[in-house]
C-alpha cells in the first residue's frame, strides 16, 4: 500500500464564495486551486489551512451529485481523500482485498489530479478518494 | 492564526475493533492510540494511514453524543480536527471573528490532548476541532 496520508477533506457546500470566505476569516486558509469539473456537475476550490487541505464542493445543478448529496444530508464533510504515488497499483491492492470500488481505474479529477473513489459501503460511511500526489 | 493543518479526521462507526480492522485491512493503517473518553461516552482509536491520521468513535452506549450522532445519520464522517501550535490564542482569535465556539476554552480530549470544538453552524455543517500537537 503506497498511501502517504490525507491529501484533503473534501466538504460539500451550497455557496462556493461564501464557504471560501467562512475558511478565510476563521482559520486563515489560502485558495490553493478553483476548478470545475463540469461532467460532474460541481464547482471546487482547495485551500490550505497551514499544510492541511480543505476541498470545497459545491453543486451546479440540485440533479449531480453533490445536489443529491446537499438534498439528503444538507452541507457538511463529504470524503476524505488518501494520497498515494501510485493510483493503479493502490486500486489493485484495494481490488485485491475484495474492497467496492466505484472506480476501477483511475479517472482525471479536479486540478488535473488522477483519482479513483471507493464505495462508502466498504469504508464504514465514509466515501474514500484515492489521488495521486500534486 | 496558529494552524499548521489537518491532524486528524473523526469517524464515527458502531464497532471499533471491526473498523480498526477494516482500515488496518484496506489501507495498511496501523494503531497509534486507542483510549475512551468516559465523560464523553466515546471509545476511539487514531489510525495512522501514512503520515495521514484518522480517529475513530464508537460509542458506549445509545444515549452519547456519539451514539446519537449515529442513530440520526449513520456510520460516517463526523469532524474535522486542525492542529494549532496554542489552543487558546487559536480560540482566542476564534471568537475575535465571532465564530460560534462550543469549547471557550480548551479541555483534555482522547489521548491528553487539548481540544476545542467550533460549532458545525460556524463552518457549513462541519464539526471543527482545533487540537494541540502530539
Amino acid at each position: 500500500m503506497n498511501l502517504c496520508g490525507i491529501h484533503h477533506v473534501g466538504v460539500a457546500v451550497r455557496d462556493l464564495d461564501e464557504a471560501i470566505t467562512t475558511y478565510e476569516r476563521l482559520f486563515g486558509a489560502r485558495v490553493e486551486h478553483r476548478d470545475e469539473l463540469a461532467s460532474q456537475g460541481v464547482e471546487a476550490a482547495a485551500l490550505l489551512v497551514g499544510a492541511g487541505r480543505v476541498e470545497l464542493l459545491a453543486p451546479t445543478g440540485e440533479d449531480t451529485p453533490v445536489g443529491r448529496f446537499l438534498a439528503r444530508r444538507g452541507p457538511g464533510m463529504h470524503h476524505v481523500a488518501l494520497e498515494t504515488n501510485d493510483v493503479e497499483s493502490t486500486l489493485r491492492e484495494l481490488s485485491e482485498v475484495g474492497a467496492h470500488l466505484i472506480d476501477v481505474v483511475p479517472r482525471r479529477g479536479l486540478y488535473g489530479l488522477e483519482v479513483a473513489f471507493v464505495h462508502p459501503d466498504a469504508v464504514h460511511g465514509v466515501l474514500t478518494e484515492v489521488v495521486s500526489g500534486g
